[in-house]
């Protein structure tokens, strides 16, 4: 198997498998265009002591945390990844210990132990597919670059031990299309649903749009106002903010691909 | 405080937290008709050792099992019971050791331990309302009795230690009405949502409409189709299955009374 990255039509029509293969293989590049139509994924992987801790933060934090899928421990697939192993086939990982980043290795081996627990988070990948099907360009697919995410002062809901900002991404909106944008990701409750925020980014700690925490900076198109949606790297915020010995997460932009599709998670 | 039952039209104007004050002085009544326009709902309270088992149990049972708030272990009260003590503020509670119902206690003061986690999961008491003011009129409650529950061949989705069978509740339908019941119950997510099954009890596993498991037995209305929603006492079938050392629940019709209002659980 060759681990250059595919052609863009290439990419856009491998099958979950064929993806997750590749990226078990070793090709480590961010998964936006892969396996057109299926569901992408955040990860947080956590020792088992601490899994009731997050989980009920997902329960207490449902727009932001939204979970697809729980693997026990010592379980590597289910039906959401059929054949494969959650230890190797994401393209990169980030390993955090006492809340500080220490590695973003492309496989998890070095780090697995028979207690951890995987929760599959959904993704707003899903949510961009159904926007752009009814007419509303993204601005960082059309600049091919990762959607930026900032800290917010939203504070998540706490859960045990876990507690930190509200994490949301940002897509600039037309304004005469905003309505529209609000409306079609409410039908996706499963992977963030409707913004928590349009315009105004002093009024949720954001002082510069140029300089967002996770992802690239974006270009804010004239007349486009920045609207916010929840987004499942808050539970990796959590997680440095309240610094468990071992948690593991997905490198941002790179998802696990999952067999569901993306139309399994809109409600009419 | 007199423990008498209070009129019919008393009791639906109480407000939930003066409900539960007659409950906490000793009234030991079923809980239909109290405080109309509130949310009533059923408990699961477990140890913290199994509470990551039962949350699980939850997030892949969304139907019957739809988690509407968590008291961590030491918490006996939050905003779904403002004022309220978890431990007295139900008529009725049932007290399980090893799967095998010991005990029927009106307040759980003898059995509390400060490692126990409450679940408190939404109750289809909610969903009948909007039903009746859709001009479906609910055979149990006309003529006072308690829904028929049933074991039914259905099983749950297992987590951890848990597995069991999916308990469903039955409400008679008339023929022309069932689309209807569907329509409404589904927009109700958050209180077991749709029905699961529509019609023929035999191919659920339930031989004998007149003998359910729990609640009352139905009159069958002729022309009507039972209709079977996944019900809240699943994960207490899932305790008695899988007998963990210590699990406590509301008694059948005998819920908590909560400060949230059932129009909050409607979706658009």
């Amino acid at each position: 198997m060759k681990l250059e990255q595919p052609e863009r039509s290439t990419r856009a029509g491998l099958t979950p498998k064929e993806a997750r293969e590749l990226f078990r293989a070793g090709l480590s590049v961010p998964t936006a265009g892969y396996s057109a139509g299926y569901a992408q994924a955040n990860l947080i992987i956590v020792p088992k002591d601490l899994a009731f801790d997050v989980l009920l933060f997902a329960q207490r934090n449902p727009k932001s945390c939204p979970i697809l899928g729980v693997l026990e421990a010592g379980q590597t697939s289910n039906e959401l990844l059929v054949d494969g192993d959650i230890r190797t086939d994401l393209p990169k990982y980030t390993v955090y210990e006492n809340g500080e980043k220490i590695a973003e290795p492309t496989d998890l081996t070095e780090y697995w132990r028979d207690d951890l627990v995987t929760f599959i988070v959904g993704c707003s990948f899903t949510f961009e597919a159904a926007l752009i099907e009814n007419g509303i360009s993204i601005a960082h697919i059309d600049h091919g670059t990762n959607v930026p995410m900032y800290k917010s002062s939203i504070r998540s809901a706490s859960a045990g031990s876990l507690t930190g900002p509200m994490v949301v991404s940002m897509r600039p909106i037309p304004a005469a299309q905003v309505a529209d944008a609000v409306r079609i990701t409410s039908r996706y409750p499963a992977v963030h649903g409707a913004p928590v925020h349009v315009g105004n980014p002093e009024e949720i700690g954001i002082t510069d749009l140029g300089k967002p925490d996770f992802g690239d900076a974006p270009l804010m198109p004239d007349g486009a106002i920045p609207v916010f949606w929840a987004c499942g790297v808050s539970p990796q915020a959590a997680v440095m903010e309240s610094r468990p010995t071992l948690a593991i997460g997905h490198a941002p932009g790179h998802m696990l691909i999952t067999d569901a599709r993306d139309s399994q998670y809109q409600v009419p």
